[in-house]
């Protein structure tokens, strides 16, 4: 258990083997036993291995060959539309047409998928997250059909791994673990925390191919730039209202 | 592996048992070993055991006894504020403070999360969530000294079980996955997908309790009911505002 957890590296490529069914059964079985609000399971999971689906999903998570590699995709998804149908079935008004449920189906999409990850990890799969798919998640909509009150929070890509990457580094764990209460962080601290990544042969080599003059910059200039950042916050946001997500007053 | 998360239950009462510190350190670093948006490591986690605090937390998790029981409290938090100093001390200008990071922050911590959850219950160890967090975030960010740019994302209680609780039910396993796209539910798939929960001896004993006409009202009419989901939208989303996580323009 704890060596699954400890030894997850993300697997970006991906062998041309199929997945047999009875480890994606543990796989989604694993998913659905996680905690989830009031036990509503709020969340749905699509399995995509059809190859002209994976084909518009690689488009939409900016053509990551992995996509297209890994012979399992699943997209995690906060879903009020089966619970809505549930309760206008039952003769009551469903209110979770709002940030706050979309907030707790998220977290439960979210739970439900590490809990598949690290299922898979154990049967020798490997696993990488998508970013992509909040990114996307209009595309994503458009081409898995999820009615409205469905939103993609996250997805997977699953196979066997063709790569062995090493460990990837991590800050100390003082640099996220606060004790008691949060301590902020006085200037020395952040350098004395970030001291061996920003230091490292790997952050120098990618310092020199970014032609930057820091790690920071990397990150700010070349990664995860402010126009982007505010744009896929926006659109993100305007897909939470056109799926009916936004209904707060 | 498999086992630790098919027979998860949430835990809600707890023995006075200390957490001994390799455990302790076991769960944090399960946590920390999770994977993470472009590993910046956006997340923070607050580590409470002193009987002071977790008073203040209790009467903010709506007075849940489980908090006040569990001898160790983690708040898994957004957290943009390590990064924006880290950006900042390298002559560079962060632009974190926008809805886009405040759910990949809330994501990963979800993730790291559900990792320390499940390396606490490998060591024997029970956990329960509290969806509370988000209601109460604003009370809990002064509790915490949360400073600009961290939100309270979730929490979990961990202890020594006090109680041993069923397997709680879940939907059919074809309620919550999708094969290749999303397949809409007729009413007779609604209905049939939610037979034997709807009928079962539990639902029935909730219903005289309740005086509803069946369970879907128990969910709409007592248990997060329209009045509260609004409340608790607009306060997220205001905490969100306050906290810096809303500038997406």
């Amino acid at each position: 258990m704890l060596e699954t957890i400890l030894k997850h590296r993300s697997i970006r490529k991906y062998k041309n083997t199929a997945i047999p069914d009875n480890v994606l059964n543990d796989i989604l079985n694993s998913a659905v036993r996680a905690s989830n609000t009031g036990n509503m399971q709020v969340y749905s999971i699509v399995v995509t291995k059809n190859e002209d689906i994976k084909k518009q999903l690689w488009e939409s998570h900016f053509k990551q060959d992995m996509v297209n590699q890994a012979p399992v995709i699943l997209t995690f998804c906060a879903d009020i539309n089966r619970f809505n149908k549930w309760c206008e079935q039952n003769n009551t008004e469903p209110a979770y047409d709002n940030f706050l449920w979309f907030y707790n189906a998220t977290i439960d999409a979210t739970i439900a998928a590490q809990n598949a990850s690290l299922a898979a990890e154990h049967h020798g799969l490997g696993i990488c997250y998508l970013g992509t798919t909040t990114y996307m998640a209009s595309k994503i909509i458009s081409i898995l059909n999820l009615p409205k009150g469905v939103v993609p929070v996250t997805t997977i890509v699953v196979g066997y791994p063709d790569q062995q990457p090493e460990l990837t580094d991590r800050l100390p764990i003082n640099a996220v673990v606060h004790h008691e209460k949060y301590k902020d962080y006085s200037p020395e601290d952040i350098k004395k925390l970030h001291n061996e990544k920003d230091n490292s042969e790997e952050t120098k080599q990618l310092i020199e191919q970014n032609k930057t003059e820091n790690l920071a910059q990397i990150f700010t200039e070349k990664r995860y730039v402010k126009k982007d950042n505010l744009f896929f916050s926006q659109s993100f946001l305007d897909v939470l209202k056109e799926q009916g997500f936004m209904n707060n007053k």
